[in-house]
């Protein structure tokens, strides 16, 4: 049974509910950020980047959203999550995925997380004041060219929809009005509707 | 046949290395970020980012360095660049290069695309002095724990290896002396032995 490490509020739930999703049996473990248990030599010895989300399978450990999304689709592939059969296809799904968490959730982690980049004080306000336009800019493109509707690829449901979903979770905080962007906020919406999203949000905040 | 845009000096190298290795037919087409060709209408039009890489194919545009190796890698299965019948195996590949991806190029543009994150000319200062620092620190990861050697994934070549090769040539810019990542560098010298990364090199270099 696969054991997903997570933390409230990261971008672990979209694999959370992709693992729901899929129909998978799987185990959650909370990672305490509060009291830095990221930072635990337990925690260290399955992710030595001391962050989330982990996904402890029986072959081994892996990291990284994008390719646990794509692990799991790849996995279940009756959940039919990911255009499987089509390279050209899945690349897509794959180049939406890239795209979050390269750039939009590295926007955003300027809020919070601005001392992995600078020391001083003033240059980590600095960046916190342009996390709303930063992120604005990203939510621009995804309104204005890459979110299909109503699911991020068009009629199917991928693996891109929890990704995008958990990440839009994330704009009220950064400064964003997601009133701008009714594609995005329309996806929120029928996300929230679907029973595995459900499951996965409440699991987490209980 | 596809079609790569690219600017030297960018990650566009990791894909421009993969096709070769693939034996795919392709052309390439500079983008001349020095007259801010990104920026340009027909460029936009390709790839509304305004960054490198895209890579046009007969399907449609794909963007994103991992989307694009692994496209390519499931495109020409014979040259056998990932494990394609082994999801956890896969998904492992795609984990290295999402963390190069997310975690390493973002470390490394904070030396010259600050203004993606800030405004003060002061703050993205302070973001320049720290990129040796977080530039080692992502290359202390991988020297100690990603990188298993001869190539990253062990003794099979894939698609992590002109990803890694192509930000790793960023070291000496960053500030960061090679030196430090014995394994890192020795890698650098194998792939820098192969065929195919020399005839891409070049291209991009005449």
């Amino acid at each position: 049974m696969m054991k997903l490490y997570y933390e409230k509020g990261t971008c672990a739930l979209a694999s959370h509910i992709a693992l729901e999703e899929a129909g998978a049996e799987y185990s959650t473990m909370r990672v305490n950020f509060a009291v830095q248990e990221q930072r635990s030599a337990d925690y260290l010895a399955i992710n030595p980047k001391a962050r989330v989300p982990s996904l402890v399978t029986e072959k081994g450990i892996l990291t990284e959203t994008p390719a646990m999304l794509a692990f799991i689709a790849q996995s279940f592939p009756k959940a039919r999550l990911a255009p499987l059969d089509d390279p050209f296809r899945f690349a897509e799904v794959q180049a939406f995925n890239s795209y979050l968490c390269s750039t939009v959730h590295v926007a955003h982690a300027h809020r919070m997380r601005g001392t992995r980049w600078a020391d001083d004080p003033a240059a980590i306000e600095a960046m916190k004041r342009k996390v709303p336009d930063s992120v604005s800019a990203c939510f621009d493109l995804i309104e204005s060219k890459m979110l299909k509707g109503p699911w991020v690829m068009g009629e199917s449901y991928t693996i891109c929809d929890p990704y995008l979903f958990t990440i839009a979770q994330w704009l009220e905080g950064d400064g964003v009005e997601p009133a701008r962007f009714p594609k995005v906020r329309g996806h929120r919406d029928r996300m929230s509707e679907r029973p595995a999203v459900c499951k996965a949000v409440a699991a987490e905040l209980g």
